[in-house]
């Protein structure tokens, strides 16, 4: 019995957290054990490296960042993705690998081959199931983002929220271009409405790809 | 004008440190501007990323270790020493690549053309004009270090230095064959005598390899 990696991308602003949030709740209503991830983190070295990533006052290099990133996930994926997946649990994460290809080669313009191969070392066969991009213009989700952050009490904004609408325009471009080359895997989903009709549609996704989820 | 870039190699108790110091004094009682680093460290993130990999207390995958390895190192090669460089002055670093090829791949397993691709996505072109290995027999350099560490009144040892005998065998083992697929490059001078003798040894090379100093 193996259960099945769910990953969920997108831009800041998306609903990517809520989304998976909810997602996993539906699966676990459904009778399957669900285990909530999040990247960078759910590890400790993970947590320290998200700390470290989002410190909006150190200035790393791209590909520093997705040295970074890789560490986190290679990290996750063997401590809790494989572990997890062989017990038969459903795991859903919030970003994984697509999000480096994303904002380190489309937003910052690292060499995306070099990123994908980087990705193959970090995971190795450890590939997503099934992938759902939120997608949503930049400029409704950095609004969304930031009311969130004021939600929170939250004054420092993170380092990608500081890059504005072009960055964020170049990498929901790179999403969608990776959607496209991997359409088996990755279902694109825009988000108009509100939370509650993203996670039904999620759910009608998740059945067509993966089979009745009870 | 540009500068050179020297790296020094070797296990723990090598007295790499202490060879590093000594001969950037001397390159600069020659009239050379030294810029002494180490690695990892010598920027914010490296230095941080230095805390997280020697702490013991914390058990991480390899490649993960190699991963952080690698952020540390390109942070270290895009904002230290390549302006250096360009400015004509020489770099002398305590540790770089060799070191994850020796530690990761010969001590833990990790397939050693897969790191050698991640150095080159980290360094580019950015390779030592010489490198200098300290060999030392693992039991001595083991002794050495444990000593400096009493010394200086820290009571953990690092993680490395817990793994033992065997580690440090197939380390420096590892070191060796770099060596020798690399001659033009690597020179390896034996750790028998003191400091001082190892110094003037070191000078020689330098002055072998890169031209008289002064």
């Amino acid at each position: 019995m193996t259960g099945k990696l769910i990953s969920i991308e997108g831009i800041e602003g998306a609903g990517k957290s809520t989304v998976a949030g909810q997602l996993a709740d539906r699966l676990r209503e459904a009778g399957h054990s669900v285990l909530e991830l999040r990247e960078p983190g759910s590890t400790p070295v993970g947590e320290s490296l998200r700390t470290l990533l989002k410190d909006g006052t150190i200035h790393l290099a791209p590909l520093t960042e997705a040295f970074l990133f890789e560490a986190a996930r290679h990290e996750l994926v063997v401590r809790r993705i494989r572990p997890a997946l062989a017990e038969g649990q459903w795991v859903v994460v919030d970003r994984f690998y697509d999000s480096t290809t994303a904002y380190q080669g489309w937003g910052r313009g690292l060499d995306v081959e070099m990123l994908c191969r980087m990705h193959m070392d970090a995971c190795g066969e450890t590939t997503p199931d099934l992938t759902i991009l939120l997608d949503i213009d930049p400029a409704v989700g950095l609004d969304r983002a930031r009311s969130v952050t004021r939600g929170q009490g939250v004054t420092a904004r993170d380092r990608f929220e500081e890059e504005g609408i072009s960055f964020l325009k170049r990498i929901r471009e790179g999403f969608l271009a990776i959607a496209r080359a991997e359409p088996n895997r990755i279902v694109v989903i825009s988000v108009t409405g509100d939370a509650d009709e993203v996670v039904q549609c999620c759910l009608r996704v998740v059945e067509e790809k993966l089979g009745r989820i009870d």
